[in-house]
């Protein structure tokens, strides 16, 4: 049932995301606070070091984490976030966010994402605070945005 | 001197960073440890609230971040890097992101970058480390990624 | 006028704080959004590899940045921080740390603290965010905390 | 075996560890790579609204995290860490900091500490980075801190 909910919830966000749709992010997995999703490193994700650029991979990590945090149905949106970066990540290479919660309150919560190659090797560890939006919030500013 | 040493640094780096061209980003400005790049909304950079991907502010303020942390001539890679979320960004928006230099001996550094709107308004505050690579892992690595 | 204000609104807090008291902390300056104080490592302080404790660091940045964040003469409360160590302090060292206002809406702040020997090397970077405390919130919490 | 040599390197660590002891901190558990331990919030530690000086409770994870990324009998210095505070803790209250092991390299590890109270309320999130000090370093910069 709750997962039947974090599917819809899920799902209604990521078809609005076209940030996540235009970096080929696929959802590969939804659980009420945890998400799996995967990209493919394109070329033209490459930084000038000939690596994926770490931008697109907190990318990645960033939209596991909204949708896990997102995944109760409830409207949540991130605060702020931290990134570890252990090993570089190739071109061609598909890589796996998963993202898991940590903590949750009625207005907040954090979650944990790791970033894995296909083949299991940790890339980077994500770790993100989110918080509900309040209602008049909601209509003075993301209302306005939605004109 | 210095500064000419850093425009052509940075301008080396970003003829290669397809991730950045691929974001539309541009170079405003390039001091030796400080550099500073702007980028506009694009209605492919919408997340699924309908406001810029917080994971491509992200990126751009990453990218100024390289770019001021690679400045002085020598290869330095990001480590990890934390962000803080102020304000929604609407597409259509322009941002700008400064990078200036914290801290920085011969093997690490410490950059901070203001995300700001163009009238001024802050969006968010990014903090980025970066190493230097060895000389041995720089063969192994990032030789083997350019093949 | 309002550095009248930020000096009774951290002097009171000083006055209260008795973890600042026992570590030895002195408050050296105070302006509105910006405060300076300064700790002498004692033998004490010394962690298992005979260099000043990180995590006492940490307090004094701290509380550095819980005096600043508190000399508009609003009750804030830490929310998160993070910190980078640079270089070790030794025992007998005395270290200064200064708090600016880096961003502050009526409900938020960040604070970022520089941590310096008082030779003037920089020892630590502290970057740290505050929240107002709602009202009920102080009553159920707070409130329930002085009985 | 490898808990063996876990507990006797966090047993020498402590042993030395002056300013955990000056915190009361005690150490519960220790695995190679997981160590938990234990601080009683004293009224000394209590900051200016009455509540556990977040300094300190920093310094509990720190403690937590020292002894884990240390259990392998491997130096480690800590070069970051960041905490998020969830709930404010009252003089009297016993909390337990529990640090495992996320990712270890040669030179890197990241460690999670989790701190509650005693009774199993999460009272905040540390997330902490390690590295491995140098020869060359270890000489110049702890062993001239030992003289």
């Amino acid at each position: 049932m709750s997962t039947s909910i974090a599917q819809a919830a899920v799902n209604a966000l990521y078809a609005g995301d076209r940030a996540s749709q235009m970096l080929g992010i696929e959802v590969l997995g939804i659980e009420p606070g945890c998400v799996r999703v995967a990209m493919t490193v394109r070329p033209d994700m490459a930084n000038g070091h000939g690596i994926c650029h770490g931008g697109l991979l907190f990318a990645l990590a960033d939209s596991a984490f909204a949708f896990a945090c997102n995944s109760h149905g409830v409207a949540m949106v991130a605060a702020g976030a931290s990134i570890e970066f252990l090993a570089p990540t190739r071109v061609g290479e598909r890589v796996i966010a998963t993202a898991r919660q940590i903590s949750r309150t009625e207005r907040h919560g954090i979650y944990d994402v790791v970033i894995a190659a296909a083949g299991g090797e940790t890339i980077a560890h994500f770790r993100g605070r989110c918080a509900r939006l309040r209602v008049h919030t909601q209509k003075a500013t993301l209302g306005e945005q939605r004109r």
